[in-house]
């Protein structure tokens, strides 16, 4: 019985310890398995990437709980979902939307109980929530069924006339790894970036300390990165940075 | 078998590895729950304020340790808790204050043993009294009772001749929410604070995005905050700054 | 069983959530423990040092995963090591030293699998070989002998013609204490270092708030501290700053 959490609360403020209380106090038997409580305060697509890493490396009946939620106290859902076989909490923000756009997925609408903070759903719905779920009860046992619960996609890259594909960086990683929305398995050609132009290699390794490279990244999405520097400090690259992949050799 | 860990030590150096080495060591079975490690170099009133929040949320038995420490290597004591059923550590500066001040707690005084450092006690004193009290030692065999621990105490809002209610910022969370000493059931009225009046609403959705208002907290505190910004920030708000409470309509 | 975890990929990513699970994945049993994710990106000093503090405390058994490792993708080998009854897994660039230079250790080669990501070795080779020595997989299963390891020394101290010992801070803690490479079991004297001469006491109790001193840190080694300050900022201390112990009588 795991329940991971990867919330935007940093841990100082004692939150996140009331959460793990409450999770405590409805079983010891639950293991908890802290993800992150370090996502930028209200960054819904940093969460929503670091889930689709992690949510199906874990085995099935895991249970994630998800509380990245600028819109609590709004009226915005509460979710429960069930989707391969892993279940998920979370607000009806699009945080979920890694398991949610998975086949077969299922949500279900959590109601707050009496008394429950308006501003702290995290302790008062999603961790009893998640509790219960990892206890065995079934999905729906917690709420009514939600038809069509809040999605957001990671734009999808498009093809140029002249050939090239065009795409955006969607994040940038503690490195300083710019991850863009473009997805391949093979590596070769160039990315044309920040008014660049930086080689598509396999590795690191492959330029020197200090070069700057497009690699296919560990979620098989194209990276720029400088071997170990930031490309994000070093070429300017921010979340919506044009990106540029052209397949053909370089003309220079 | 529960032991909690909250520390100013941060993770990097390995100080916290240590503790948890010497507590698995004694036990593999007890179960280590991190809350932070994070707090501010030194300050006991953040670390306090935080086991507030979490200390009774978990089970009976649970046993907190807590390490904020500031006078180490000083003549100040080392304390072992009990306090509704709960067991917790740490130092006698204030930080326990939350069990200690409750009915019916009794403490503890650990002698360090021979060798122990004189700079890291968390590792030779407090981690090993865990581990103890985790393993169902009894609080008594662990040392001599301490009859007037040190206590700190959040101070106490005064009632105006006019009417208001007057309290201060006691913390600011990683959102910015600057959290006062004025406990309530029931919004409605206005917050004066730092030269600014703003309205006493439910929750955040109350008003736009970045708009300010005072809302109760999930600890029945009143919380001043900027929606989907940061109090802290935006009014200038930090520990200490004054807040008036007026529950009559605003006379504007 | 436990594994822990030491690497420097923050926690927002979800790059430490990819590998929790994929050792939940091999096994629900394992007991998965924090120490940091938040070591300096590629600051393998660090993590060496930090290494060095925790990985005898835990019982035997236990498996220390360790990523840290700015040349994945290159040449440089992936390891296991088997010491002193623990087992740790890590890159082959000295990160994992202080359990290589324990008598009797024994290091393999891991090989990555079919797939593997050229950047992702915490993901693809490091979690499951950890996994695979806390289900007891025996070391010699894991891959083939390595005979020369890479191994980083701290620099060893140096004793001058006028009698002073000279050494160097080798890491600067949270707090702002500046570990040095210099080991004593008694403190005494006084220490140069930064232009100033501090005196070698027992605690930080043993000057006023505010005040510079040495002590006998947690490891052994003497620490630069100042009282409830930062020895690094207020004298401006880093990494491999000159430290000179002398114990006799200052001539002032």
């Amino acid at each position: 019985m795991i329940v991971t959490l990867l919330t935007d609360f940093g841990t100082a403020d004692g939150y996140v310890g009331e959460m793990k209380g409450v999770i405590a106090a409805q079983s010891a038997a639950v293991s908890m398995i802290d993800i992150s409580h370090e996502v930028a305060a209200h960054d819904v697509d940093c969460a929503r990437l670091a889930l689709a890493r992690y949510w199906r490396r874990f085995p099935e009946g895991v249970v994630h709980l998800v509380v990245v939620d600028p819109g609590v106290g709004s009226e915005r859902a509460c979710l429960a979902v069930e989707s391969m076989g892993r279940f998920l909490v979370g607000p009806d923000n699009g945080v979920l939307s890694p398991a949610l756009l998975a086949p077969g997925s299922r949500a279900v609408r959590l109601e707050p109980p009496a008394g429950a903070s308006a501003t702290f759903h995290g302790r008062d719905v999603f961790a009893p929530a998640a509790a219960a779920l990892a206890l065995g009860t079934p999905l729906d046992a917690l709420g009514a069924p939600v038809v069509s619960p809040v999605v957001r996609r990671t734009p999808e890259p498009r093809r140029l006339a002249d050939g090239g594909i065009a795409g955006e960086v969607i994040t940038v990683d503690r490195f300083g790894n710019a991850i863009t929305n473009l997805m391949t398995t093979r590596a070769g050609g160039r990315l044309e970036v920040a008014g660049r132009v930086v080689p598509f290699l396999r590795t690191y390794a492959d330029v020197p300390v200090g070069g700057a490279l497009g690699l296919i990244g560990s979620s098989g999405l194209v990276e720029i990165a400088v071997r170990e520097g930031s490309a994000a400090r070093d070429l300017g690259l921010g979340r919506g940075a044009a990106v540029v992949l052209r397949r053909e050799p370089s003309p220079g």
